[in-house]
């Protein structure tokens, strides 16, 4: 077995070694003295399985734990992490060099064959392995150990010598391309170059007799290239090899590919050597992928396919048609049925071992199945959930484990309508997935056209270029949007995403005539009219009906959020101010309301026009006048919600934006809307001017505004209380309404706020002869409201953490004017993560800390929430966890999530403090 | 002594209680078991005169304290504040009675006289004595002891029956007034009637024999109006017009007034009962005030006036003529030359018991001297300056002490020029102080003939009705501005400050008439040409020219400063861009700069084309071209300042505003630029409008900017470094460069913009062959900075606190746009006074601390400043001194009050810590 073939090509394969390594073998002293530089695998099992993936890669990891379980796969070792930074370091070269060669030999007794066997070739895939999926990761080096001799060996004993050749061809330029780092473009050329040369039309007519001839070409053209000969000594080839994908892993080029993907640069790499399998064989072979559950459903149906005479680049290349594993004459089941009954049995044994979907790639080799790597299933959400609902039932997990399965924020994915899965789909433009769900409808090019047709009970997309102002009503009345310009947050995109209807924006290969009302695309023309679907989560539009499926918190789903209920500790509430977003985050279980923004009521219907003469009044009697019409309307409004949220709470915010965002802005209709206020435009121009702001988001706003006008806080004040007692009286029931003091910085200010709601709530008393069941409290949304939280507690009920604002003082950044730099700032490194998106917890949440601490000195027992839009993003959601709010607040569509993570979080939590 | 005349008159008076004090009398029980509610005081000395102000008044322990040193106070008693509540809560009123009773025979014992005594009667003054001077103190009663039968004793042996009748006449009005509450004009309109009657011109016709008549009348008017009989038991008068002192004091009307005027509504009040004497005699009598030292400079010379035949009030009414205390045949000097020498020596024992310089009131009678009341001379600076220099001298005080006892914000007055003392003014009109400092010049309406003039050696007063952007390079040469209309925070006044120059602002009595060419006040014609002066320190505009004094650092002011100097731990350092304000700065004693804005620099002259060039250009090669222009001007700018603060740092702020600040606003000539900028003004305008932020405090200005260009941050650096070099190699010294980043939030950023000065540094070094001295820093402004302090230090050599943007973000209040609320705020009690103005400790304080705790953690020896405006607020300055800071920097007009006040905060605090 040592005996070298061309022992004059030996360069850096050590004689001494191999010397060294057959005494080692003679006396079997693989011992615990000698560390261990590699795992070794094969019928006997393996002995690395417990290192994990950590020091094996995933791929090594798999084959161990499968060989371990007896399923059969190629025999082979893996160079664990360590290893390959102790050859990129260039250390301890002799000793792994020695465990390689007993390696081999613990092989070729497992297997039969030998490297560089003439007779009984042993040849050999050397893979990378790494830790985890990572971006740009090494090609692998197949067909190993042939050379001059041996692939004539090959040829001898498979008895056919164009795949001998093939074999061997493919190798050089493997080799040449991973070892030496040329270009593979060359050798396709050559090859190119030979098929005309011969005067064939395709590779395919290559012939056996061909062989030598090509592989000859492709050694010279490596020879030249690279000045240096191929080595033919096969531990050299196997040396170099290893030596090279650790040094291609390490170098400059791949660290910064790392990093410039976010992962990082110094990952490490493990290297799987193993014997090659051939599924490109005539009889009774083939390569294949199974899964042990549907990918959509999760049921326990084993899938995947198959195709013979193929090994795995085929099947993923897709040149033939693959078969059915399962079901049909045709199907592996029926022409190979043991390597099935195997494959099958070998499914199910690692889904028990690993509590998991898994999916394997096989190769059956004349009849012989083997397995070439396992990983975690694909599945979709309903799926996921499925699987780990199994495992619960099955007492292979608890529901503690089955809720950490699960990604919270998949769930949204539950949440909306979907297209039905195995419907039959037409796309025909691919957009943005601007606003998921998914809707089908009439085209339809005008807001107003669309509101006519959906009165007459139609179902309508409004197609529109791109959306503005005047088109709100009629994507409030549409079943979807989609338009043909604008991105992520154009205008459409966002007021979708606002109402919960499925959007598709920026479809930009289509392109609206409204003159002659049609929709085209390349080689397609809709009429207005006709039907099409969008699907908003995809960003796929179809033409045609398209069966969509709504969404239901049934079945698992609803058990699985269930357990999540059980287990988590913090209470979620939803942002919602219409009773249209209240029920939708009702159903989706939210525990009563954590910020109702008013002003939005403000603005709807007549209401606006009044306000505006609120704000034109010049004196508080006037004031008075004019909100004195707004409030019958606003009562309405806050009895609904408490009716929505009966026995939960209901957290109304006054007044927070300045008055100014009430007027007209320059680009607006000051003449019309000044007509209808029956005053001068000057005059309203002159108010609008007096009212503008350098910096509003820091100007004459939220509690300033509120001591400035306290009429404002009594009108709402008022409606609420009024709201109260007539749900209160309709329903014996009393609501629970909590009033929020928005943009306090000083005790003083809540406090004189404080004063007037107490004295309303004491007039509506008086008046109705109900009791008021009322707390008052405010927003922590000002880095000194944090700061002075004791004193502000002493005359707050509640805080609730408005994280928006928060965000923006801390850090001095305008959400509105981030844009140009925050991500930049996030693709340079320099903030890890947009803080408007995820709670940055080193600053903000400091004081958030500080403000928790402090308030319950100022006020045991104070009531703590969060109603920023952190609340529905997992990882803040961990951080109120761990800060200990008693709940968070999130919009309807994050309900669910927001319940997910936070009970996620408590049990992370647990298991914490456990440790 | 204890037979009434009017027994059956006795209300309120207990016949018990004399009885129980006639005990008293006879066992001569003055002991400590008797709670001591009173202070007696007379030629004996004084008992209470260590109670100090806050039991006995201001009054009540000057003349304790006068007694006590011998000199000749009237006897009398101090009631405390202590024994007024008492008294207000209708407690103890037995004892406190029987205490006065006692205080009575105690004086008459002194003085043979007593209430009520027909012969030897004795008269009173009851008079309040507050702990603080306080707004709204009430009125005196005099003369009490009069009644019925008194008044004739007093006819009989004063020999003037008028005098006595007059008195009591008085009384009974001052009497009404005070205790019942009555109009004093009910009094005034019957003795108007009374004079018509009788025929008289003048009140002065009125004869000794009208007396009794119009006695009567008052009495009747009294008890008509009150329905009650005016009372006859004078101990009753006494009892009566104590408790209605002290219901007046604490009278709600009272209280509210007060608190209007931003008083304790609170503070206590003590009540001073003290034997009348009578100036108003023919004989060697009159009353005066005096001074222990000149008013103006602080000399030891006595200054006053006396007035002969008169009491107090007379001397303040000036019917006549008063009389110098000193020099000349008329003086009081010469008149009554032992009473002169027992004032003069009186007033210097005093003055060297309180180690301050005195001011008194005195009364003679009949060649006899009494000191009625004593008080802290009133002084301007430089008076108050030398008096404590003078008593360092004397080694009557410390340095410490000396310093202490200056207000910092009152050297203002020494930094500007002032008219000169002793010259006669001519004023024309009063307008506001709006821009400290005096000066002389010709009435110029124009500002561009200021400049032809001003560039022909003559000096000129800018008159505008209100100036405009227009009038800056006006208001640039001329000596001083004059407006008519606008008020503190109007665009002169704004800019006057700024330059430093002198100016009245709304001056509204002046019209001009620019086409006549003429300033009209009341009966007053000034032509454009003649000379004016301006006070801006007073508001007051004097016709012609008056001489004036040049602020000098020189003499006591210098040494005075000298000892701040010694005592103080921080550093003072200034804010400063021109070379103009550096000067200054240096000339007031700042110890290098601490903020230059360099903004400022782009925008002189041409270099705002250049910075224009460079925010329109497409690419990082235009803009870098761009900013190669700027380069030159901005190194021989900062050479400037590197050579005037030769031996001290600078600190350099790289940009900090948005761009959009550099282009055109809306109202600017959009068409003219572009045509500069030789580009399409439709482009400019969209730059323009692509540039505009809703919130540009929070937008992308500071680090945000330098990250995005990173070609600013290199063009700066190099510009400062190849300065650095320069100034070097012409004198011979390094400088001390210290290169701040603005608005940084995280470490990366920081770390990020180092890493390119480092890297210009390391060319510039390459370039020159000399070593760069540097520091770079960090404004600390964002909360999160503050917060994450710990973490940014680790790449800041510094830390400069600025604390205007910290109080922006902290509070989330924008100052352009705090003016609508901010105001009612601070009236309203919301926010104890506006926090950009004094810092607010409890909030930024906090953050400011944690920063300074954090940095140290991050870098031992951090250095550490402040410079926000507040490094000009004496209380803020207080704030840097306790936290740690190592200096602190404001405006050049400040560097001097920044001395003091950093002196006195060290001394504070020593003396803090020794306790």
């Amino acid at each position: 077995m040592l005996e070298y073939p061309n022992s004059n090509l030996i360069v850096s394969w050590d004689l001494t070694l191999s010397c060294a390594a057959a005494l080692l073998r003679c006396n079997r002293i693989m011992t615990k003295a000698v560390t261990q530089y590699l795992a070794q695998f094969g019928k006997f099992g393996a002995e690395g399985a417990k290192l994990g993936a950590g020091a094996l890669g995933q791929k090594g990891e798999a084959l161990c734990e499968m060989a371990k379980l007896g399923l059969a796969v190629p025999p082979g070792f893996v160079l664990t992490v360590e290893t390959a930074k102790l050859i990129a370091g260039g250390q301890a070269t002799f000793e792994i060099k020695q465990q390689i060669v007993l390696a081999l030999e613990r092989l070729a007794e497992e297997t039969g064959c030998s490297l560089g066997d003439y007779k009984n070739l042993l040849l050999l895939a050397v893979r990378p392995s790494t830790p985890l999926a990572l971006p740009g990761t090494l090609e692998a080096v197949l067909n190993l150990g042939l050379n001059d001799e041996t692939v004539e060996g090959l040829a001898k004993f498979s008895g056919d010598p164009g795949f001998a050749h093939e074999c061997y061809r493919r190798f050089i330029q493997n080799y040449a391309h991973v070892v030496m780092g040329d270009d593979p473009a060359a050798f396709e050329d050559l090859l190119s170059l030979f098929i005309e040369e011969r005067g064939y039309v395709s590779a395919t007519e290559i012939k056996g007799s061909d062989g030598r001839e090509l592989t000859a070409r492709f050694k010279s053209q490596l020879e030249a290239h690279d000045n240096q000969v191929f080595p033919q000594d096969v531990h050299e080839q196997l040396w170099h090899t290893i030596v090279a994908l650790v040094r291609g892993w390490n170098g400059p080029r791949a660290k910064t590919h790392r990093k410039l993907h976010g992962a990082n640069a110094d990952a490490g790499l493990a290297i799987v050597v193993q014997a090659m399998v051939f599924g490109n064989q005539p009889e009774l072979s083939g390569a294949g992928h199974a899964a042990s559950r549907h990918p959509q459903t999760g049921e326990l149906v084993m899938q995947g396919e198959y195709l013979a005479d193929a090994q795995g680049p085929d099947l993923i290349a897709r040149l033939r048609h693959s078969l059915p594993l399962r079901n049909g004459a045709t199907s592996l089941e029926t022409a190979i049925p043991a390597a099935f009954q195997e494959l099958r049995a070998g499914l199910f044994k690692l889904e028990q071992l690993r509590r998991d979907a898994v999916e394997i790639d096989f190769t059956i080799a004349q009849g012989q199945l083997w397995f070439l790597d396992a990983k975690p299933a694909r599945r979709t959400t309903a799926a996921a959930i499925k699987i780990v609902a199994d495992m619960v039932r099955q007492n292979l997990m608890t529901e503690h484990e089955a809720l950490l399965r699960i990604d919270p924020l998949s769930l949204d994915q539950l949440l909306h309508s979907t297209l039905a899965p195995d419907t039959k789909r037409e796309v025909i433009a691919v957009g943005l997935p601007a606003s998921p769900g998914a809707a089908s409808g009439m085209i339809i090019f005008d807001a107003d056209e669309a509101r006519v047709l959906v009165g007459q009970g139609l179902h309508v997309i409004l197609v529109r270029p791109e959306t503005s102002p005047e088109d709100i009503k009629g994507v409030h009345v549409a079943d979807g949007v989609l338009t043909t310009r604008g991105g992520m947050t154009s205008h459409a995109a966002v007021i979708a995403r606002g109402m919960g209807k499925p959007c598709v924006a920026g479809a930009s290969s289509l392109k609206i005539d409204t003159a002659e009302g049609t929709l085209k695309g390349p080689g397609l023309t809709l009429k207005k009219g006709d039907l099409i679907t969008v699907d908003g989560s995809t960003g796929q539009v179809l033409k045609g009906e398209v069966a969509v499926v709504k969404p239901s918190l049934s079945g698992d789903f609803a058990m699985f959020l269930g357990w999540a209920d059980k287990a988590r500790r913090m209470n979620v509430r939803t942002n919602a101010e219409t009773p249209h977003d209240a029920k939708i985050a009702r159903d989706f279980g939210a525990e009563g309301i954590g910020l109702s923004r008013t002003e939005h009521m403000f603005f709807e219907g007549d209401r606006i026009i009044a306000m505006r003469e609120m704000i034109l009044a010049d004196s508080e009697r006037d004031r008075r006048a004019a909100l004195a019409k707004i409030l019958p309307v606003l009562r309405v409004d806050f009895e609904a919600l408490f009716a929505i949220m009966a026995g939960f709470p209901v957290c109304i915010r006054l007044l927070d934006p300045p008055l100014h965002e009430f007027l007209p802005s320059a680009s607006d209709d000051v003449v019309g809307i000044a007509k209808d206020l029956k005053i001068d435009p000057a005059a309203l121009r002159r108010r609008v001017a007096e009212l503008r702001e350098q910096n509003p988001m820091l100007g004459h706003r939220g509690v300033r505004l509120l001591l400035s006008y306290p009429e404002i806080t009594d009108m709402q004040a008022r409606a609420i209380f009024e709201a109260a007692a007539n749900v209160e009286r309709q329903t014996g029931k009393a609501p629970i309404a909590e009033i929020m003091v928005p943009l306090v910085s000083s005790r003083a200010e809540l406090d004189a706020v404080r004063k007037r709601i107490d004295m309303v709530a004491a007039e509506v008393r008086t008046e109705t002869g109900q009791a008021i069941n009322y707390l008052v409290g405010t927003m922590i949304e000002l880095p000194r409201a944090a700061l002075r939280a004791e004193d502000i507690a002493k005359a707050a009920e509640f805080f609730s953490f408005g994280t928006n604002d928060l965000t923006q003082t801390t850090f001095g950044i305008s959400r509105d004017d981030s844009a140009r730099f925050i991500g930049e700032y996030t693709a340079r490194g320099i903030f890890p993560h947009d803080p408007f998106i995820s709670l940055d917890v080193d600053g903000v949440g400091e004081l958030i800390n500080f403000a928790v601490e402090r308030g319950r000195l100022g006020r045991a027992g104070i009531h703590l929430g969060i109603c920023g839009e952190h609340g529905g993003d997992p990882d803040s959601i961990a951080f109120c966890e761990a800060s200990g709010l008693d709940y968070v607040s999130c919009s309807p569509f994050r309900v669910p999530i927001a319940r997910l993570a936070a009970a996620q979080a408590t049990i992370k939590n647990s298991l914490k403090s456990k440790h």
